[in-house]
């Protein structure tokens, strides 16, 4: 709970000074004033959150964290639970969407076990992009009691804080966030029913594609879920623990870590979504370190948005999760930056201002 | 006129038996079907266009396209009539948001004076990326008459077309379009309301950002230039002659021409839609080959888009033009292309499918 408390404690406010001057920069570039839209503001964002002129991103990380829900055993999901760990396998072999996506913005993709059900035999792959910190055999079935411990809720977060934490010494310009877990949107959202104050109905989607009977069947469960475990919406460690999952825990520290550390954070679909609210419930000022790179097509993933006062910077429909659209999205943000650092202004480039100016 | 009904009757349809193979390999790849969303109908789309089942973006070309209006006189613009020949100058020196953003894409950038007011130095500057097409310097003001004559309007799109042909034997392999042009969203307002029967006051915004006062003068001057030119819808090259641009003109010829080869142009904001209405106007097949980079802030062109049927990848408030909507697209695209090609299939990770399947 030491760390926890630590990192939240060392989050502060964005330099708004540093806004306000980079804005002047902005105005001064050869362009009409504002008509670089959302990437004027994106830009600011990025040098209020790294208190630097000039942010280069040289390292882009994205982290993705994987784990098992026991609540699959009441049929929830379209894919059985192994898939969960043939996608870490699928991660490491850099085959998965989420690898192609990384390589075309020049990320790294860094996976992280948080609690797959299986043992993971990952001997034979590049062991620097992958974090073994399981932190249980997957998540207890939570229409029978609570999905986890409470002290394994703090530990889950607390290892999203040490992995982000070890590979800050190997550089960390911008995350991203993407997760993995099979029976993950169960779980997000009963979270976000619990900590965003909507009914479970209208934050409950399709996941990974499931029919119209298992879709009420799930609305039920997660019900259910709420009933049995009676998560305290006061205490957003309380809700992880009763109806959450590892991995989100997990993706709730590397929110938490960046933050702490002023580094901008792109938060991809409804699971990271979920970590948000659960991050933002710890600290409201997590928000501003945040972007959303996209709005999924998982009906919960907008009212996650507009409750934590996000705009998307895609709206591609996906659902994919795995931190895809956060990739996306970090190519956007990287082009705004270049924008403000790499454009002449009107003085250098000898063009004519606005008329009257 | 040769050249252009030559291009406008090479122009066929889409490749939909490849779409088809190609949807099926999209969902044999290792994500729940249909789970990322645009990205697969883009994938499919350029696999249509072009008849490649492994589409390769080797060379992205933005074709920036300038020239100056005559109705600049009336006082439409925020910025002076010199901005245009200083802009194309900073594209030259390569520190204009076009340039930057096309770096950042990988992109070339090929600016053409297709009618800019000044005589034009360029001897400094690397050559390979100019082309001086010329056509006349700038439009006469179309609240006294045509903008250009109808030989003129034909010779501005058929210098398009050889600007692509010429280009391609650089290769090609997908185009955005960008236009520079003070006065311009005037001219592409007249247009939209000739062609797509929209009324000036909805297809009419504040361009770089004019005050209320000269917005409502713009929109009169507007509907003056359309009573005294009469321009006729069923005739495109009437209109553009009418109240066209030689830039705009020279945009229909890229899009003509890049229809004609089978290349995707991703179309850039309000000035590019224009144009792709007077293409669209001309040949319908012609909007299957176009994807639309963004939708841009200038009002009218959502309308445009809405009239094209095409659904913008990017929704981010910029309203700058260059082409630089259309750089962040290329980006999206070429990631669709990259997950179709790129991805491990269900059989080759060893990832179970569906329950059921």
């Amino acid at each position: 709970m030491q760390k926890l408390k630590e990192t939240i404690n060392k989050i502060e406010k964005l330099d708004f000074s540093l806004m306000e001057e980079t804005q002047k920069k902005l105005d001064n570039l050869t362009k009409p004033k504002g008509s670089l839209g959302r990437l004027e503001e994106i830009a600011k964002q990025v040098v209020g959150i790294t208190k630097k002129r000039n942010p280069l991103f040289k390292n882009k990380v994205i982290f993705v964290m994987a784990a098992d829900h026991g609540v699959t055993e009441e049929g929830v999901s379209a894919y059985p639970k192994e898939v969960t760990s043939q996608m870490v396998y699928n991660f490491m072999k850099g085959k998965a969407a989420i690898n192609v996506l990384a390589k075309h913005v020049g990320a790294r993709v860094l996976v992280v076990d948080m609690g797959v059900t299986r043992r993971l035999q990952i001997t034979n792959y590049k062991l620097q992009n992958f974090r073994d910190r399981k932190i249980n055999y997957g998540t207890k079935n939570i229409v029978r009691g609570p999905a986890m411990t409470k002290e394994e809720a703090v530990r889950a977060i607390e290892a999203g804080i040490e992995v982000f934490e070890e590979e800050l010494s190997r550089g960390i310009d911008i995350v991203a966030t993407g997760d993995m877990g099979i029976g993950n949107t169960t779980s997000s959202s009963a979270i976000a029913s619990c900590l965003a104050g909507r009914s479970i109905k209208d934050l409950t989607g399709r996941g990974t594609g499931v029919s119209d009977e298992v879709f009420l069947r799930k609305v039920e469960i997660i019900e259910k879920a709420i009933r049995i475990n009676q998560p305290n919406p006061s205490d957003p460690v309380d809700v992880l623990s009763k109806v959450g999952g590892f991995e989100i825990g997990g993706l709730v520290g590397i929110i938490l870590a960046s933050a702490s550390k002023r580094v901008p954070v792109v938060i991809d679909g409804f699971i990271s979504g979920a970590a948000a609210l659960i991050a933002y419930s710890l600290k409201k000022e997590v928000k501003d370190f945040l972007i959303a790179g996209h709005c999924s097509a998982e009906k919960g993933h907008k009212l996650i948005l507009e409750y934590l006062g996000l705009s998307p910077l895609l709206n591609l429909d996906m659902r994919l999760g795995e931190g895809t659209g956060a990739a996306l999205g970090i190519s956007i943000v990287e082009a705004s930056i270049k924008l403000l650092t790499q454009m002449a202004t009107f003085e250098e480039a000898g063009v004519s201002t606005k008329i009257g100016e």
